[in-house]
């Protein structure tokens, strides 16, 4: 299928003389990265004048006349590893960094500069990744086929084989433009043609793949079976402990590092969901973990180990089990033990990327371990990317989260930036939303979410809406009315989609499987530990000290807000405790009325976004207003149904009336 | 798949005089039915005996010495069609009848004695079928997968091929044994390529199917793609109407049976659940099942037209619509204008094979058009075949149904039997339960209700414990707790079914698409039609003159009765009404109580089916009681998980205790 250039599709820019004047680039291309930094950085100024620059080596550099004729490309001790420098200097725009990663990222923010034709007369920044790591997951399939993927099939894999085109190279532009370094490429379920990745067979392709990125600073990863021995055929155990699996993992590493040496490692999904893992033969995670961290350490390869492990063949009439404990439960007691070539991935809740979930407990918990934190842009539970959801406002409040494991530098953004506890190997990783459709993510707003991403990665000081507003830019140009409008769609998407869905944080209440649509009931008497406990009189999870006692996981002051139903927070407070529907609320309204209100609210919301937008006929490309103007009746229809089953539901359930006697079923 | 022989699996009976004293066989067999005829009983003396008893011509017929030492076949006027007589005749049993299909069946019914090893003398007996079409729908696709298949695959078809062998045959004998003389063979969605079995492609294997079943006095049907000459690329249109389009019917139908003469004609689904029919263009059900039945006029072939036709995409908050009243709505105005050779085949009750309906109010309906009841023996909404469920018992209450359509003759079985309006294209059809697992029916106990239906549509005045007691014998011989017990599993089965699931005649609250397992509100918010209206206070859908008005389509005194939620029949009352949890049942309960009541019984029902069935080891074949014992270990766990899911959800949601503190979660 034919795509699109997304952010990176630049145009002409009549008029704007920072541009028209850049006649030089002066850089040393003595590497991939560096070829390709100059390559975007003469195409976009070509795009932008209709004119080449002269290419010309560093040794040439002259002084300008002062004005800004050239852009230096200049390796240089001073930032931080993959920083950066723009400044002005002698008639000359200098990107400056100490290393090629670093040059591309100046590169990408100087070209972002230009195309918002914004003034680059006495620029002086300077920009360092806050997170070492900046990752993307993707959970494509060997088939072709994208595991909550909404944007079409996967553009890495087809019927078994590996894509190597000139989507890939464009998925990388992508992909580096907004900071990130690292992908792995397939789902964290790995089966069937996937386990055998690591095998001759995909060698070549692979290799291939891993060098097209590296040339975009893009560290190259895999998903991989943890029982891969057993399944490959070649032991009859996975024992992490078995010196027999140890070796043969160790000479697996070999041939796979000797075939694809630019591979920075394995994300491992073990014991979750029907994973294989370490449980099997009585181990634990670190024993797993680390077994395979030693095979691959000789490569500097990174072994990032997920932390969704949790009972999901439980009993829905079992009210001690709680899911929500069970990252913390199965990871914490080993916390220490893990190597340093190690990380723990961790999800940025103790369920499964809802709408509105407490920050999970490992942040805060763990002090001895490398943590990443694992968010979703593909909206598996906030709207699969026919609902606009902009998420970034909520990782935001992730990220802010104070975990109170230090007097300072606490918040979840210091831990996985390594401040808190002086790491290098954390940082951030997002299931991705991408897929082969021709907008690279389904719905087009949704691409602001995955530029968005990379960007809270970089620099997660940034606000949601700077975020927006750079995308906006970028995407759709410098119109005023078309900033406006986007802004307040994205800006009001995820309130919007909080407030006609799952209510006061408990999440769910979706149809099964699907994850798509409201079924209050859908998961109620289910195996999956996702329950929202509604009776006539009320609703919600006890996890206080009297229930499951999992809001004590948190240092205080959060444990003794959490657990008290007068403290928590009103977005949480379903979550937390079982409370009567006519509980008051901190905003002084009843949990019911909270209910129907906010319903109501949200499909105002809703509507009131598809208004806004339909002014925006003509003024942005006619293919995006038609694909983004069907969505959106889709999502007001859909809103809507979400709406009234929730309050039908809670009404036939409670008996109590809406207060403004709207119509409820 | 290799395959059992069912109840014709015959063996030696040691003893048995009767059968011992049998030399001689006097019948000519000039067709193919006296043929078999002569071959099942031969084959049935020799594993009886041991010993092949001589074949001889009827002119060679000699007196006897007194004992029984010959069967005859005699055909002679005197039985109605497809009946015969049963006698003890000069020193011989003689099988008279006044037709081959009447043989046929008066030798089966004289082979089930002697496998019962039941005493021949003195036999003096007449029997008649009370339905002129006795006939099974199979749910096969052409791919080999079965509709609402719940025992393995096809035998019929497998990778868009048709399947003749041995299982044929044993299928043929199967059904001929028990009086069926008509089959459809594929599924009513006609698609994808089970539209080209009106094709040349398929023509030779199909006629040499219809000649194995009519080898069995069974006629042989297909179901029919209304959209054909569409869907085969042939016409633009598919209007019954339009003069062309019947011309096409009529060229094909020829075509057809110039391939296949012995074809009984076709089943048609048009305008239900997205098959096309003649609503497409604006024409009534008349228009389209006439068009086709003028075509195949000439062969003497017959167009059985079903009525479940609803609208499948309501609106849930829509209390007007009623999808009961879909099926009366839409055919009653057309009564009288279907051709003779138009069958209306009419689901048992309004919604669809719920484990209790009200009997469909087309019967006593309608008064000039030909009628078949549809019933279901694939357990589609009665536990797929994994829970026992014994439907004869079921389906005679539907039968005995007075209807009120004439003074006397007018319950739904004589409608279908032809005595109230005197029709001869009318009768009984069962969706099929069987497919290639080895024991035809997955469940071994499920084969009671393939055996069962053909008897009652044969002999409908008999007891559903009859037929029970005849089918056990016939399978697992005589011992007397073998029998007792396996008839108190079949007996309980049903009952116990209703008990714990869904109450009262509401039906449904089971997963969608699967229909397997509970889920309360799994309909209740979706497009099926198919709601229980659950809130607070109360449950049920108002269906008497107040809300939809369904209860007036039947005649007197039913329309009063259900009209009214004092006099409504408790097994019925939530399909008819809205009442209150605490509204007191006939039975003297209020239904929060019953519901709490039922669902505990039933489960302690099934406990105790369980309990008595394993007393059976050793007595039945070992390969039996281990599937049995199986499924019954499923059957007792997921009856519990009904149980508890719907007293939990009407408790949390009444908030009404159990009076008798039992434990609700």
């Amino acid at each position: 299928m034919g795509f699109e250039q997304a952010w990176l599709d630049y145009g002409k820019k009549e008029g704007y003389a920072d541009a028209e004047r850049i006649r030089y680039i002066y850089a040393d291309a003595d590497s991939a990265v560096m070829k390709n930094s100059v390559k975007e950085l003469r195409d976009a100024l070509a795009a932008f004048t209709g004119r080449d620059p002269q290419v010309n080596a560093l040794s040439e550099r002259k002084e300008g006349t002062g004005q800004i004729e050239s852009i230096c490309l200049v390796k240089k001790e001073g930032c931080r590893a993959e920083g950066y420098r723009l400044y002005e200097e002698k008639g000359g725009i200098v990107v400056e960094a100490s290393d090629e990663r670093g040059i591309l990222y100046g590169v990408f923010a100087l070209i972002f500069r230009m195309q918002r034709q914004e003034t680059l007369a006495g620029i002086d920044l300077k920009k360092e990744p806050a997170m070492p790591l900046r990752m993307v997951n993707h959970w494509d399939n060997m088939d072709g086929s994208i595991e909550r993927g909404y944007s079409g099939r996967s553009f890495f894999f087809e019927n078994n084989e590996i894509l190597v085109d000139e989507r890939t190279v464009t998925y990388a532009r992508l992909m580096a433009s907004v900071g990130i370094n690292g992908a792995v490429i397939n789902n964290v379920n790995v089966k069937d043609q996937a386990t055998y990745m690591i095998t001759e067979k995909y060698f070549d392709k692979l290799r291939e793949m891993s060098e097209i990125f590296a040339g975009y600073g893009i560290r190259f990863f895999m998903s991989l079976n943890y029982a891969a021995p057993v399944e490959l055929g070649e032991l009859d155990s996975a024992d992490p402990l078995d010196e027999g699996v140890a070796a043969w993992w160790e000479k697996r590493m070999k041939i796979v590092y000797d075939a694809i040496p630019l591979l920075g490692g394995f994300l491992i999904k073990a014991d979750s969901e029907g994973r294989p893992g370490p449980f099997t033969y009585g181990r634990d995670h670190a024993d797993g973990a680390n077994m395979l961290a030693r095979a691959i350490e000789p490569y500097g390869g990174l072994i990032i180990w997920r932390c969704f492990v949790y009972n999901c063949r439980q009993d829905w009439r079992d009210r001690k089990t709680d899911r929500a404990r069970s990252g913390y439960d199965n990871f914490m007691e080993l916390d220490g033990r893990f190597r340093n070539n190690v990380i723990l991935q961790i999800k940025n809740g103790p369920m499964d990327f809802q709408v509105r979930e407490p920050v999970h407990p490992l942040f805060g918990g763990l002090t001895k371990t490398n943590q990443m934190l694992e968010v979703q842009i593909a909206q598996e539970y906030t709207g699969q990317q026919r609902h606009i959801c902009y998420l970034i406002p909520w990782f935001k409040q992730i990220l802010e989260f104070r975990t109170y494991v230090k007097e300072t530098d606490d918040t979840v953004r210091d831990i996985v930036s390594g401040k808190t506890f002086g790491q290098k190997n954390c940082g951030m990783a997002a299931v991705a939303n991408t897929g082969d459709d021709e907008n690279w993510t389904g719905h087009d707003l949704a691409a602001a979410n995955l530029y968005g991403f990379g960007r809270l990665c970089y620099e997660p000081e940034l606000a949601a809406q700077e975020i927006a507003k750079e995308w906006i830019g970028l995407t759709y140009g410098r119109d005023q009315e078309v900033e406006e409008t986007i802004l307040f769609l994205l800006m009001e998407s995820w309130p919007a989609y909080e407030k006609y869905t799952s209510p006061l944080g408990i999440g769910w209440m979706v149809n099964p499987s699907l994850h798509y649509g409201p079924s209050v009931d859908g998961y109620e008497y289910d195996r999956w530990g996702t329950y929202h406990r509604a009776d006539h009189l009320g609703i919600g999870v006890n996890r206080s000290r009297n229930g499951t006692g999992y809001a004590l996981l948190y240092r205080e002051p959060h444990a003794s807000v959490y657990d008290d139903m007068e403290k928590c927070p009103d977005e949480l407070l379903l979550f937390f405790h079982h409370v009567p529907y006519t509980w008051k609320l901190g905003s002084g309204k009843t949990v019911i009325q909270h209910i129907y209100d906010t319903h109501f609210e949200g499909v105002e919301m809703v509507d009131e976004m598809a208004r806004r937008f339909e002014e925006l006929k003509g003024k942005v490309p006619e293919k995006v207003y038609g694909r983004v103007t069907g969505r959106l009746a889709h999502q007001k229809e859909h809103a809507r149904e979400w709406r009234d089953q929730i309050n039908t539901y809670f009404y036939r359930k409670s008996g109590i009336p809406d207060e403004k006697g709207r119509e409820i079923f």
